[in-house]
């Protein structure tokens, strides 16, 4: 892909040129949109803007789908209103609808009422809804035909119908004369069947559909199973209001994909919206993290208070507490791997509640072997360098129970909470941490008290 | 969506029922085939063959490409050979060489010499790629035309050609005599220019591309960027060979996300396929988990050692050992918070280089606030349980200074393995974790030794 600081530079220089313009515009209207985001992105806000006004109507439009939303309102608020407008007019409804959705409410009502009456009836429908479900991400430009036409009778309407309405083209929507769906014909089908057949022959009526309501992440799941490029979306009574494409999806995907992330890490994407916890006002970002942090702070000190029960211990033999951080970290990172491995297998469909047997047992026995293996080494370290067998033996017997316990707690723990439906990758991380904290650390100083005590 | 495990039980009684066979074929017949693959993932083998040797060739085909690679080996080695070839030549190419590269090598030979000649030629040519590079993972049945054809003749081409050779409809690629890609036509803009119109003035020349080398990865990226449906995959002499559409990089984006997310817990996924980490053999799942674990042990060794240096401290005032599990697991987290964000941001680029500094300044103004919010905290506790104030305010402000520390580190790691050309999200992890470890500790006994043991 290209190097998008270097173009920067050289549209700079070109830019700083003030008998260069014609040759800016080339060079801009050079690049796919999609480089073009890119480039604006890295540029100054001055700069981009000095920049968008170069671009004509058409490449304004196209590369407004590609920009993020902060870029998109940036630019809109800094050009001539009628030009936005403009602009505006010439996206697809659902992305017309983004751009608006993410202004201020005064702002994007000045827009609604500049814009054409039936482009920006359609719009305000589109903003009715949640912007996380299918009613608030379809296009509803959807090209649709009636099953008594032949299959001549739709290449010839699509011939006008597709470039007026400005539609794209997946897959052909049968419905009758209320706007019921009907059927689909995809256009492999249209494309091969004889010119003289009728669309009811050719349709299919088993239709995957979505619902106006249906949130984005059963939209995602739907689109990830059964591998269509497009899917319609009904209303209750099944009347045909939109389509949502693949490129839709991926937005989506890469949003939930953000969201798992986070979650395993213990930030909170249910209380703030994710992308307000990266930038902007920081007690959103505080929100965000707070609340995994404080309960890790009541676990710890529900460790720190079974420490507290082995003070006599720790006052006889102050050495070892310098092992805590050690068991601690090794069995925190093992029963995380568990955790993680569960909890995506679980969400990608590769572990389910039926294997729940097979993978506790799997990993307990890795855990086990693991455990054996960095406990001998913990042991031989610690030998060494204290030269006290006995406390090296305890520490390291520590280590492998530690370990073997941690990952059985991180694979049992996504099942229990998926059984009682919990979602696993949101209570899982911080939680199963502190536990392996409280356990390991009871564990330790008991071996230590039984054994070493009397030892030494 | 569907209740699978109901279904299942129910076909389970049709299956029971000798008299009931058309009943089970018709009831097989009326699941859409991802539907059924999941059907057939939760039965049990014998049953699932059961049920397969039901269905007729096509449905049998379409099954095949969404089962997993373990379903797909397992039934087509059940059944008859003959029939297997069958299954196998009603595939596109690219899921014929994906059933075939599953298969130990004897095997896949046996079904390539049974199936017809171009067909097995065109799968060993795709079987000679990686699995992970566009030569891998493409479709090399292609509908080509030549630029001097016009609309209508294309769309009489593709009558004929589509249906004959089962060829998928995404683009329409322009090539000359020697195959060399000249430029693409989308199936909109071939149904809405008039027909007598020549393919060379409605294609589009500056075709976004792939190379059969380009890695999964690579690929992904470019379908995200550019958001097209399908793309097709180039020679070095820019000859076509094949093309990669959206259901494909679906796949990788799931394979890449589990990577990632793997990789943020420190499960290595270099050393060994990711596939191959959550069953099969234990050996390859310790492979993977042990180096960073290893890793860790160092780093808590270290820690270890630091906390040795404060043996005396430790002697005077064993109480103080008892909150290093609460300061390192608040540091850890709030740490692994950042870590997660910025490798997160980096990954999907709301955070880049040049935004560094911003984001390191805003973390530590983040960790600074919830520092002092936890530190007074942790102080208004200890003290009210332990009664004693400079205890408490010995350990909040420990707190308050590991976790600014935290994610301080947090956040500035990242951006320096990314500018030193490492991937921040295969080193970052337990790295870190251990560092925070080892810094925190050094601090609160420093603290502790300074005000603490001159004060009691």
């Amino acid at each position: 892909m290209l190097n998008i600081s270097n173009i920067v530079d050289r549209l700079r220089e070109i830019m700083n040129d003030e008998d260069a313009q014609t040759q800016l515009k080339e060079e801009l209207d050079s690049y796919h949109s999609a480089d073009l985001a890119d480039i604006f992105q890295a540029m100054k806000p001055e700069e981009r803007l000095q920049c968008f006004k170069m671009l004509d109507l058409e490449k304004a439009a196209e590369l407004m789908e590609y920009l993020t939303p902060q870029l998109q309102v940036e630019l809109l608020g800094d050009i001539d209103e009628e030009l936005a407008s403009k602009i505006i007019t010439k996206l697809p409804h659902d992305a017309a609808a983004d751009v608006l959705g993410d202004m201020e409410d005064d702002e994007s009502e000045t827009y609604l009422d500049k814009l054409p009456h039936k482009f920006s009836a359609e719009v305000r429908e589109l903003l009715t809804y949640n912007e996380d479900t299918a009613g608030g991400i379809m296009n509803p430009s959807v090209l649709t035909v009636n099953c008594d036409m032949t299959v001549l009778d739709v290449l010839n309407y699509i011939r006008i119908k597709a470039e007026q309405d400005n539609l794209e083209l997946y897959y052909i929507y049968v419905v009758d004369k209320q706007n019921h769906l009907l059927g689909v014909v995809s256009l492999r089908s249209l494309l091969t069947s004889p010119i003289n057949k009728k669309i009811e022959d050719i349709m299919i009526c088993d239709i995957v559909k979505l619902h106006v309501d249906d949130y984005q992440d059963y939209i995602a799941d739907v689109f990830m199973k059964y591998q269509y490029n497009a899917l319609p979306v009904v209303d209750l009574y099944n009347r045909l209001k939109g389509m949502i494409t693949w490129d839709d999806v991926q937005d989506i995907v890469e949003e939930e994909t953000t969201e798992t992330i986070y979650q395993s890490s213990g930030i909170s994407t249910e209380l703030v919206d994710e992308d307000k916890i990266l930038s902007g006002n920081i007690l959103n970002a505080i929100k965000a993290r707070t609340p995994w942090l404080f309960i890790t702070l009541i676990g710890e000190f529900i460790a720190v208070n079974v420490a507290h029960h082995f003070d006599a211990t720790l006052s006889a033999l102050p050495i070892i507490a310098i092992f805590m951080p050690l068991l601690a970290g090794l069995g925190g990172n093992i029963g995380t791997q568990s955790i993680t491995l569960m909890v995506r297998g679980l969400s990608t469909g590769q572990v389910t509640l039926n294997s729940a047997l097979y993978h506790i047992m799997r990993e307990m026995l890795i855990g086990f072997c693991i455990g054996i293996f960095f406990g001998t080494m913990t042991t031989l370290v610690t030998w060494g360098w204290q030269h006290n067998v006995e406390l090296g033996i305890v520490v390291g017997i520590a280590m492998a129970i530690n370990m073997t316990m941690a990952t059985i707690i991180g694979t049992f723990t996504p099942f229990a909470l998926k059984t009682v439906n919990i979602d696993p990758a949101v209570a899982s991380g911080p939680v199963i941490a502190t536990t392996i904290d409280v356990i390991g650390l009871a564990v330790y100083f008991t071996l230590v008290s039984t054994f070493l005590l009397h030892v030494i």
